[in-house]
């Protein structure tokens, strides 16, 4: 029979799950679909997604392929899916795709999106997805800083150790800081990020708000590679992939 | 010594409480603020809330006031409060008011927001604030319909049974449904609502968009009382208290 290659565009809450990534003994996004393929197909069929996400990262449009010798036509996995799938992670499009389609080699750019607070008092309603800064943030500062991340940059920096890379080089095409009732967003689009880059981005822009980082230590943490000079890594789950442009 | 009369602004997530107001051996929101002025004051104070809110149903700025001869500053109950409280509650403002404030007597309009998907597949990410309709609604003669509520109007038909009420004349000052990317919001602001009132009026919306009730349908249920006009009791995790006028 020919296989086919079959690709899912997945909405997650990441609160409840160690990653993306297959692990042993941990709840994991890759291991819930693979497990749930098993069980509809059963077939063992290895997934391959977008890109990895840290534990309690959340995703809107996540993509991921694989190849399977089932005869359930491409557009009909996602009702069964979602009958088996728990209620955080769901199925939104399932469609078949080139063989040679490569849900992460083929990704051109991706959007992330982080939120948080700024106020006296913790958020309450969707406190889920967003953290709280307590300090009061200078928002027109930040709004000129994000600037400055945008285009071809080493952002080695704004790095995380712990993951293998080969080149720490990325383009960021379109870099936004919004503010409305105290809730603020930043919303990055890029080729590709490091490892913690866009929660160290966010961390940054952080810092500045409350004045501990410059503009100026931007562009040395950039062109330097100056990791003091950025700023901490911000909180997991007030970032969500949310979408990936092929 | 004098007593004071200080007003309570609350954000809470309804998921996990029975309602507002105090019941036996049950979480309310009610029984947890009073049992976190007990810890504080060490006084039994009995709080005022400016209505009753169904199991499930969250507030983003809910207005409770109470007596209390305590000598914390009125404004400065916040912080330790709030250390207090779990986190599916908390004071965002503290205030003293006059001694015949009332916060329920008083309250001249409150504004209800109600949010619901309208997809094939279920929520995930907020799923604990919004439900999913899944046959597609006709959104335009919901926006149409929804005009229809607007004015003075005896709302008997829109009222589940249970409570008791004096009338059921009640005026809805603005009545608007706006839709993005599927989510729809239904914000009303009227002077009071009647028990269920919010939930009936979506329930009703809904089924005119999916075309089992007609804005005739409405008419008839307004002017002649018959429940039997109107739409089901839409879920209460999707109605959120947005705030209260005095």
């Amino acid at each position: 029979m020919d296989k086919k290659n079959i690709r899912f565009t997945l909405e997650f809450d990441g609160t409840d799950f160690n990653g993306y990534q297959i692990q042993d003994n941990k709840r994991t996004v890759q291991g819930v679909i693979e497990e749930s393929l098993l069980s509809l197909t059963g077939e063992k069929i290895r997934v391959r997604g977008c890109s990895r996400t840290d534990s309690g990262v959340h995703a809107r449009n996540y993509i991921l392929n694989f190849y399977t010798d089932s005869t359930i036509p491409p557009e009909k996995f996602l009702y069964p899916m979602n009958n088996i799938l728990p209620e955080d992670i769901r199925i939104k499009k399932s469609e078949e795709v080139p063989m040679d389609f490569d849900s992460r080699k083929n990704a051109a750019a991706k959007i992330y999106s982080y939120r948080f607070l700024n106020s006296k008092v913790e958020p309450v309603i969707g406190r889920q997805y967003i953290s709280n800064e307590k300090i009061p943030l200078d928002i027109e500062k930040m709004k000129e800083a994000v600037e400055y991340f945008k285009g071809e940059h080493d952002f080695r920096a704004f790095m995380s150790q712990g993951s293998e890379v080969k080149g720490t080089v990325r383009t960021i095409y379109s870099a936004e800081l919004t503010e409305k009732d105290n809730l603020i967003i930043i919303t990055l689009k890029g080729n590709s990020f490091l490892y913690n880059m866009v929660r160290i981005i966010a961390g940054t822009l952080i810092f500045i708000g409350q004045g501990t980082r410059t503009k100026d230590d931007i562009l040395t943490a950039l062109s330097a590679g100056d990791r003091s000079k950025a700023g901490k890594v911000a909180p997991a789950k007030c970032l969500t992939l949310e979408s990936v442009i092929y």
